[in-house]
This record gives structure tokens, sequence and C-alpha cells, in this order.
């Protein structure tokens, strides 16, 4: 196809009324279709029914050890959990503390842990004039909305292929003391699905920060979440705890993982991953903060999925619900925008987005054009610090809750709001 | 019996050589019992037996209004079951917010923002020079670790049988600007099963702090939590969230209750019960915090429970196991102290201890002793911010994890190992 920036302006124009008339006329259809939210479907939700009953009676209860799950006792989790959620991450257990059913929670928890008490005994961030983090971007809006939470001044560090742009992540780190942390998803990034490759994981971990206290938020959100069958459409990242371990920084991760998006989204269990040192303090934290986490989720979660390899095999079920859903909407965006040069996009290998990134500008007017005919994408913007994409181009797909059919019509919305407002925008300049 | 303080050195002499001959048969015994800790039996957790499994099928698992409880949403909590926690507590559903498994959770975040954030617009508690508490003693450990770990001063206020001595609570909020709040427990106090008046309720409420940001946190742990049958046996508070709005301080209180001791202590479900102004506070912090917590249990509570007709009824199965242990602890204490002017003890009609207070400097040699014998007790101290009871008297038992049996055993080494140190003491002074 041809490429819309070649088109005259008169050219424009005539697609301009044709694209128009079908825009009323999708609009007439009264749609209400979402692609906003990297929500599991019910159909995914339903692999994990055997859950719901797997513990029947009080001889269920018991965790390794003797430990009765539905008293106090076992803060940091039980044993088996503890093991489940480090197969899960590539980890030993000892390295795992159990929370509950968010890891948002224990990032949370950490910045504010992080304000209030410090990091290993360096001055309290509440104390310091300035705290900064880097946040690759586009990334996750929950992360950003955290340390803008907290006041944090969040300093954008471009995206690759590879994972953040290492270059500017190391020379920045070592230069600003004020700079304490960086937000990341490694496998499968949210919106992006990139992965970070070997290099970026070891440069990561090598890092020479100038603040002592500078920590890597490693949001392993999908490390089990690919959407392809057999290990070579798998992505495998490096393990980022024995990197930091053998770069000489062993303290300079906090790793976090959840089942969120492998049982129930609302009602998982997750983890928080660190050195030795890190536990130490966050275990005493917990101690003050918490009973301990459910333990009986922690005892379901272990009976029905008995260890990683019932995961990965679980994830597959998955991603036979998936992957249709994503192909839908790559082969709608392949077929209409393909060769127009106005917008270009994502085909990941797992995770739960996809990004599109339209012309420079019109990202808000295309997910209100789409909005207006009835399709819900998720704001523009929301991949940026503060919701706010310098270049107004970003613009996040969730292809998980709707069916393929619905979401095949919501793309077909999605790519006319996106050629109207490519047109207008070219228009301005002929 | 005859008092202690009126026997001559020579009796005294005398009585203890008989004492130490018990103590050693005794220690002999090589027992291994446990009144330390506010813990159900396993008798009382086969009571929820039935939540385990009452959710089966996704059909089971939708909430009011259709959203489903396995997905995300719902962030304050399934309307259901802020109306059951609301009903426990007597204030409306619309006062109500659900949280995880733990009412501590709740209040050691509550304090925690209260330093990063302020309350309702003041100044951020961490920008304070000094920021102190009201702790009625003896209380309840794990709020005074909270307080503790952020750093707050906190002073004693003696406790009364009608709750907090009133005056001094008065005269010290209305007169120091850093006094920012207070620890109550209102109903049938940990560790001496007081329950606060009318009159203490109502002086609460109506309190006149400088601090624009005091607050009062309610802990109302055992609200439902009576020992004894009828309701001429259990006792009744006044509701604190009117009295305060009564009184013309709506925004004054955090109620905080759960269901560990209910239905499950490490997998029941909290709630945080506020004015709409600390709600809405509230809301955005875990808006950040959370993705709402775990809905899945909050239906099996509802469920299970259906009301708070269910949840009372239940309760006095629950006091049908507990009345036995607490009445076994109170028979040989009162066999074997009685008269002798050497310890006092509490005779609660509900909740999960029993206080006793020895003589003064004689409760640290208490519990070593009764240690040295095989039983636990909770420590010396403990019931005293800092772990500093000024008298070193107080003493908390737990009677709820023993079987009856067992505990008439450990408190026969208790009230041995009292006589004995009370022996010593006065023996100082001859």
């Amino acid at each position: 196809m041809k490429s819309y920036a070649q088109l005259s302006k008169e050219e424009l124009l005539a697609l301009k009324g044709e694209l128009e008339a079908e825009y009323r006329e999708v609009k007439g259809k009264g749609l209400a279709l979402d692609m906003s939210r990297g929500k599991p479907s019910k159909e995914q939700l339903d692999l994990a029914e055997g859950m719901l009953t797997i513990l029947s009676t009080s001889g269920d209860t018991s965790a390794e050890g003797g430990l009765d799950c539905r008293n106090y006792g076992g803060p940091i989790g039980i044993p088996e959990a503890r093991k489940l959620m480090g197969d899960i991450a590539g980890v030993p257990a000892e390295n795992v503390v159990i929370h509950g059913n968010a890891s948002l929670t224990i990032m949370f928890d950490t910045v504010s842990r992080s304000f209030s008490h410090g990091v290993l005994g360096n001055t309290p961030w509440a104390k310091l004039d300035k705290v900064k983090f880097l946040c690759p971007v586009p990334g996750y809006d929950r992360h950003f909305g955290i340390t803008e939470y907290f006041g944090v001044e969040m300093i954008n560090v471009p995206m690759t292929e590879d994972g953040p742009d290492m270059d500017i992540v190391e020379k920045l780190a070592a230069e600003d003391e004020a700079i304490k942390g960086i937000w990341c998803v490694p496998k499968y990034s949210n919106p992006q699905g990139y992965c970070y490759s070997d290099e970026t994981v070891r440069r990561m971990a090598a890092l020479k920060p100038a603040a002592k206290d500078f920590r890597i938020f490693w949001d392993n959100a999908y490390s089990v979440h690919h959407l392809y069958e057999g290990e070579e459409n798998q992505a495998q990242i490096l393990d980022i705890l024995s990197e930091c371990e053998k770069a000489g920084n062993p303290d300079m991760v906090y790793e976090f993982i959840s089942t969120s998006k492998i049982s129930f989204a609302g009602a998982g269990i997750s983890a928080f991953i660190s050195s030795k040192s890190n536990l130490d303090q966050i275990k005493e934290y917990m101690n003050f903060q918490t009973i301990g986490h459910d333990k009986l989720n922690q005892l379901r979660h272990v009976k029905f999925f008995k260890d990683a390899d019932g995961v990965n095999a679980h994830m597959m079920k998955h991603a036979s619900s998936l992957r249709p859903k994503f192909e839908a909407v790559e082969q709608v965006l392949e077929d209409s925008l393909g060769g127009l040069e106005i917008g270009s996009w994502t085909c990941p290998k797992g995770g739960y987005f996809i990004s599109f990134d339209a012309m420079e500008g019109c990202a808000k007017a295309i997910v209100a054009k789409a909005k207006e005919a009835g399709v819900v994408m998720t704001g523009a913007g929301a991949t940026y610090p503060y919701g706010k994409d310098p270049m107004d181009s970003n613009i996040r797909i969730a292809p998980s809750l709707p069916t393929p059919e619905e979401l095949a019509l919501a793309a077909q919305v999605f790519v006319l709001s996106v050629k109207l407002v490519s047109i207008d925008k070219l228009l301005e300049g002929k």
C-alpha cells in the first residue's frame, strides 16, 4: 500500500471522505468494546477452577513442617510456596518471601519503607531533598503511579527492543546520587512485549550508581507468560539476582513476581525475591506490618500447580486462549495499516499488551476518536510518567478480555480512528 | 487464706521449702506448655471448615452487581462483604472498606501513610520533630510495636475497668499538639478484657485535641468475641463513629475489625471503618498500593456466615470451646492464690486474655520461673510500650491454644512460680 505521506492534499481529502462515511456507519452500531485493561478473560480464570476446592478439610491445611495454614505463624510464607515461587523465578527458595494477592503492593510498600526507614541503614528517602527514579518508557502506569504518589522525580529512559537504553541508564545512575532506582519489566515488557537481552541484564547488574541505596525494581510480571509453545518461541532472560551477585552488587535488586495472571487476577499470591540482607530488612518490616500473608491461599496454589512444570503446562492453556486474540489484532493492524507509514506496532511473543506508536501528536486524538465509536483504549499518555507522553504517540492495546470476534471489530474501529486522525495531521502540513 | 504479707519470716521460709519441693517435682515432669499466644485452637478453626469449599465453580464467584471475584476490580471490597463487616461493627456499609487478612496491616499502613502523606492535608508526620501517641496500659504489644517502629514517642495512660483514665487522656491530648493518636481496644481489651463504659466512649468522642490530625485508633478486635451466652452476659459498647459525629468530631476515629478470630486466624478478612473524608484518603492510597484485596476470600466469608446473626451464632460455638479454658485458669488462680494478696487477675467475659498483676518487681522473675518448669508465658513487659512495665508487675495469660487439661496443669506451674517469687520478694523486706 502507498504511504499516506506520499498522497497529495486532494487524495487525502478524498480518502478522508470515504473513511468518515465508514466511521459514521460503525459509530451507528453502538458498540461497547474494551481494549483498555490487562485483565484475564473468564475462560482463563476457569482454567484454575480446581483451586477453589483443593482444600476441603482440616487434614488438607497443614504445610511442610506441620504448620496449620489456617492459624497464625509462618510470616514469610510456607516452605513449599517459597519453593514454587522460587522455581518460577529460577532462584532458591531461601531468596523468596511470600506476600499477598498483588506484587504491586510489595513494590508500593518497598518504596514506602525506603522513604520511612531507608535502605539498609542509609538515610530514609523522606529526609532527602530529592529522590529520582529512572523510568524506561513506554512503561507500566502503576509503577509510575507509585513513585509519583511519593513525590519522586521520574526521568524517562527510552526502551529499545533489547531493554532500556543502557548507555543512558549507566550515565545517569553514575552521575546523580539522587537517583535511587529504576522500574523494569524485563520480560515481555508492558506495553511493548520486549525482552531484556543478556547484555542488558548484565549491564544492569553491573551498574555503578552514585547512590549506595540504588535499587533495581525488577517486576518480572510475565516471567512464564509465553504466547507460543516450544522453547525456541519463548523468551529466556538471565537471572538478575545471580548476575548482580557476580557483578559484586548482591543487594542491588528487588525482584517481584505473582500468580495474578497464572491463577486468579484478584486472588493470587506474590513474592518478593532478593538477597539475604534485603530480605532481612523486609522481614523486620513485615514483623510489624503483618501476621504473615494468607497461607491457605499459598497452599491452594502449591497443591493445584504442584511445581514449576505444572505452572508451565497451565500457562500453555492460557496461551491457547490468548494467542488468537493477539493474532486477531495484529492481523487487522497489518491488513489495514501495513505500508501506510502512519503507525507501527509490536508483535510480542508473550505478556499482555501490544504497543502502538502513532504519528507524533496523534495518540490522544486517536483514543478519543475510538471512544466516540464505542471502543475504549488505555488513555493516551498512561504509559509515561505523569501520564505525559512527550510525543503524544504511544497507545497500549490490551487484547486479553474481549473475545477474538469482538477484538477484530474493536481493532477495525481503532485503525479507522488512526487513519482519520493521521490524515488530519498530514493535512495540517499541506 | 492468710495473706502472705502477714506471715513471719520463719513462716515464709517454711512455706518456701514446701513450695520448692513441689516446684522440683513439677519441673521433673518435663512439661512443654504454652500460654503465651492469642491463637485459636484447632477445635476453633475446624468450626469454619465449610468455608474451605463453599466456592466450588465459577458460578459461585460472582459478587452482587456481577463482579467476578476471581478477576481484578472492586478495590474497596465487594458490597456484601462491606455490609457484613459493617453489621458486625454496627455501622453502615458505606463506612467500610475491606482489606486483607489482618487488621494489624491496616493499622500499620495507616500510621505509615500519616508519616508519608499526612492526615487530610495536614503536615506529614515525617516532617514533624516529634510525634507522640497515648498508650493505655497494659495494652497490645503489636500496637506499641508499630508506633515504636516509626519512632513515635509513647506515653503510658493507665487503664481502668471502664477504659483509659479519661481525665489524663483529655488533658494530654488538649495540651500537646505532638500527640497525634491513641491506641484503643475498646471491648474485651487486650490483656485485661475490660470494656469501655458509655461515658468513656462519649468522652473519647468529644476530645478536643490540640492536634487537628489527632486520631483514635479504635481496634475493635473482639467486638463479637463473647465468652458467655445471653445479652445480659455480653458487653455492648457505644458506636464510636456516631458518637464522634454527634460530638462534632466526625473524622477523629479510625476503626479496625477483622475475622481473624472468627473464621481463620491466618486467612480472615479485615475492615477499615471511618468517615467519608477519611475513607476518601485511604481509597486514594489503596488506588496506588493495591489492586484491591482478595475478593474470593470476601465471598467465602459472606457465603459461609450469611449475616451478622450467622456470625454471632458461630461465635457462640467459639465461646463453648474457649469458656472452659478461661474458667480452668481462673479456678486455679482463685483456689491457689485467693486471699494471699500476692497477685490479682481479671475474669473477662470475652476476648482472648486474662491479665495478671503480680507484686511490684515480680513479673519477670515469675515468667522466668514458669519457663524453667516448661510453661511459656507472654514475656513480662510485653503489654507496655518499649516492652517496659514500670512496675514489672503485669503478665498476660493466653488460654486459647492449650486444652483445658493442659491449662489446669500450666496454671498450677504458674501459681507455684507466683508464690515462690512473691515469697522471695517479701523476704527481702524482713
